[in-house]
């Protein structure tokens, strides 16, 4: 099988050629298994055959919004079987990394959730920021206060971001001064410029999102069409302070290293692993920077429009976001099961 | 005059043929001729001394919080005389470009100062968004609300980011939103990545900044360092848009077209005009970018061996940040200007 060829994984002969030929499925989330609330059809069946196939499944999320459990639990709530140790999320990755790849004896100044806080306290590491309520080592709210009286915890000694409604410009001010300091770390869970807002897919490329809004038509309300990603607050730390985030999650194959460190089943071997994802920029050049297949799945953030547009391209950046097959949905995986 | 030359204006013989051979003073503020409330000792008289030469003076500064007006009465207080017409600020400027270069009829959506939204209705446009209180145009606030029931204003066709302390998650959203739209213009008042807080200039470039945080002692309380600057807040947008900002303040040229074309004193000679500023990534790049003259003023943020550094390297992108004079600060003029 070719490389990257951007293939309709339609023909059941070639699909079943696939499936034998891998025994470790990587799965994003988002996009991939559920749509927002709702679970996207063929999921539940999906995971159903290759734990009957006897292959190995990890969920390979970019998300640092929800602990372990937290994901267990909305996959088994879709009515989707898994347990926490298939869970890989950029939330408990960071820790992983902040805990023992790098280990780190101050505290970690976080920008994000209670579940990433959770999931740094859970690996042995002491938080600072974080959001109201998240502990003993809760930051002091000092919203208001002009940044120049605003306080730093002297125990920090890393900055993580991820993503954090509470974002605001005391926090970014915070974050930029702790990392003046060059021996302060600086991670990010993910690079995820943006996520769309509302029902179904938004294409990302410049188009009119607000029809209303451009042409007077003012009847109904217009709201908010995306929702910056960690990538987007990281970007404004990174700038306000000279420094460059070590990025946790996809594109990067340090979550791959994760699972072969952590997983407890033996390495992986890249020839015999797959990864099915819904976007191209993070999932497929994932799958390309570990040496794994790739399935781009149409029912998330990416098309195939954009998958051709970089198989047509002579750059080797854009041509390493060309997955080796795509397919509607995974509902497309099911005729390839019953091998 | 070799172009360039980081040389330091000290010999009175070589400052009075740069005087002789210049008719026009383009002078930084921030760091030039004050330090935060604090007048730079020879300011007074070096405007004087020019006023008295015949040389045109304008203050060309990246600061987008202050109206002219505002400009005008902070040189006042320190004691230096200066006019209205004299002050070409990023607020004014953007304004200038939003209502003239490019005509707007659609609203701005401002991220910033009362200032800079006076500015841009002095130039006959609309705002939506800034301070609240800031007119019949100003934001509902919906800071607490989900980003998902954030309304949007329909009649918006512009961003404008400036510097802005009420910056936050909902703020951020928004202007993304808005951006989806390829029609909506993005400008952004200036490109500062982060200013110093406190007495004197920080240098930049890592080094420890808050030494009691790192080595555990707690004596005092250690505040913020520094805080961000537009250029930071204008990069979590460009990364949650997918979009890239027209930069209006330096080092762009377009302030120095602005002079030209509103000044009323005919268009500058290049060869006939002397920039002064602090940074070397905005001042002393803006004057290599507008083909004028430089001198560096160690009485801000860039430090002599910043500028000796980018003179040694062959990066044709430093070499444009090289001055060709740097002094202590302007007191050094003095002696100068008794020609």
């Amino acid at each position: 099988m070719a490389a990257g060829g951007c293939r309709r994984l339609s023909s059941v002969s070639r699909g079943r050629e696939l499936l034998a030929a891998v025994d470790t499925f990587l799965l994003d989330c988002d996009g991939v298994l559920w749509d927002g609330p709702r679970v996207i059809a063929g999921a539940a069946e999906l995971l159903g055959g290759l734990r009957a196939l006897g292959k190995r499944v990890y969920f390979v999320s970019n998300n640092c919004s929800r602990s372990r459990d937290a994901v267990v639990g909305k996959l088994g709530a879709l009515g989707l079987q898994a347990g926490p140790e298939q869970v890989y999320s950029t939330a408990r990755c960071s820790a992983l990394y902040l805990g023992g790849v790098a280990p780190l004896h101050r505290k970690v100044y976080v920008l994000g959730s209670q579940a990433l806080c959770g999931e740094l306290r859970a690996a042995g590491l002491r938080v600072s920021g974080g959001p109201p309520g998240s502990g003993e080592d809760g930051e002091e709210e000092e919203e208001g206060l002009p940044v120049s009286r605003c306080t730093l915890d002297p125990e920090v000694g890393a900055v993580l971001v991820g993503y954090d409604e509470r974002f605001n410009f005391v926090r970014l001010a915070k974050a930029c001064s702790y990392l003046r300091d060059s021996r302060c770390m600086f991670v990010a869970t993910n690079p995820d410029p943006w996520h769309p807002i509302g029902g179904g897919a938004v294409v990302p490329g410049l188009k009119p999102l607000t029809p209303s809004a451009v042409d007077g038509e003012t009847e109904g309300q217009v709201t908010c069409t995306v929702r910056p990603g960690t990538g987007s607050l990281t970007a404004a730390i990174e700038v306000g302070s000279g420094r460059k985030a070590v990025v946790i999650g996809k594109p990067s194959r340090f979550m791959f290293d994760c699972i072969n460190g952590t997983a407890g089943t033996g390495p992986l071997d890249p020839a015999r692993t797959l990864m099915v994802g819904d976007r191209l920029d993070t999932d497929i050049l994932f799958g390309a920077n570990c040496g794994v297949r790739t399935v781009l799945t149409l029912s998330g953030v990416s098309t195939l429009q954009e998958a051709q547009d970089n198989m047509a391209s002579t750059l080797p950046d854009r041509q390493k976001m060309v997955p080796d097959f795509y397919v509607d949905s995974v509902n497309d995986f099911l005729p390839l099961l019953n091998g």
